[in-house]
């Protein structure tokens, strides 16, 4: 039934997109991704600010009720339509106080720290050259700078054979890495910055391997494949 | 008993600080106001890192537990020590999915969009010339702009009698927007901005008269003060 199943509007290969797609299939959810059309600013059209105020991807829409912000998106999704289980919630919320705070915490961190970096990177490297810009080098620089120093701390956290940066498990926390990391060591000449420290590549080796991530990576590179063909 | 009493590490005119010290006002919870000294860099001191691996304030503890990244400490503040009754947990995870998702949107938004135009703003008109600096006022301008569409958008939001951002009451989507906006009405020449807009102005005045909001208000306003005196 097709009333039945929820929309993601955006592509697949906005990284903020893919958070909330990784969301859903680590809930096994149905979905369907309905293209907007960033390049001819179908994102500042009325029917999608009716949807998302600030003419951002995604949108999302369960029945009568529409979302904009890929975070809050994602918990939404996983409340609704995770199976807890013996796997866990992925927010923490199942495991008390304290387990819901670590998850909160690390989600900040990567929405703070993780993401300003990355996403420059990502925008200098891949975004800019792709519309027809020239990239700055020394941005790129100060950039790749700050991110490490982001790792330096995720490899302390990771240490102690903690697999993940919020719990014993997978969490939003994790998987809101996903899009842009997966953009940087696909598409940049950095993705060696995630083998610098051990903690953190066994980290992101773990995360990349788990079958919702593969999917959804592989969806943002069917986009880009398509992108790249379309325009040489 | 002092040992039951949580401590807030940092300095009440910090507005991520100011934060959390609403939500532990608005929960009636008993807290510590613990100095970090900023200007002498305590915050990259080891034992500042500690409790806040990448240097910033707010630091949490409660017994045992420490937290940092202040929307995550307002998170656990509110699920702990709000008494939800009648007026609600103020995270909307009372009132079901769509309540809680409605805070976790307005939250990103705050986040998003809000801060880092409210942020500059301040910085540059209060910050840099504090210290020595001189402000910018093509940045200044930037970002008044910017801030000016991101209130467009809430005053359309709270139409129609809505009274808070994502609920019939305030919530921590509110309560994080605080600490900006009272350094931007009380520290700079750009308090008008809030009363542009007819729903955005009830809104703050509606907000700023919560009495958990006035102690903290005045809690900036006396660190503010002090810091004058000080220096001139």
């Amino acid at each position: 039934m097709a009333g039945g199943v929820v929309k993601v509007y955006g592509a697949a290969v906005s990284p903020y997109v893919a958070t909330v797609l990784v969301c859903l299939e680590e809930a096994g959810a149905a979905y369907e991704l309905v293209p907007v059309d960033m390049a001819a600013r179908e994102n500042r059209e009325p029917h999608h600010l009716a949807r998302s105020p600030f003419g951002k991807i995604p949108a999302f829409q369960d029945g009568d009720l529409t979302l904009f912000e890929s975070r809050a998106i994602s918990r939404y999704v996983l409340r609704k339509y995770r199976d807890a289980g013996a796997a866990g919630d992925m927010l923490g919320e199942g495991g008390g106080l304290e387990a819901a705070a670590a998850v909160d915490v690390w989600l900040e961190v990567q929405a703070q720290q993780y993401e300003p970096a990355a996403a420059q990177i990502v925008r200098q490297c891949v975004i800019l050259p792709m519309v027809g810009g020239a990239r700055d080098q020394r941005v790129v620089d100060e950039h790749v700078g700050a991110l490490r120093e982001v790792l330096r701390a995720y490899d302390a956290r990771l240490g102690g054979g903690r697999e993940y940066l919020a719990g014993d498990g997978a969490t939003l926390a994790d998987l809101a890495h996903v899009g842009f990391t997966h953009l940087l060591v696909a598409c940049t000449e950095y993705a060696a910055l995630m083998e610098e420290f051990a903690n953190v590549r066994a980290w992101w080796e773990r995360l990349a391997a788990r079958p919702a991530v593969t999917k959804v990576a592989a969806l943002m590179d069917a986009f880009w494949a398509g992108h790249v063909s379309a325009t040489n």
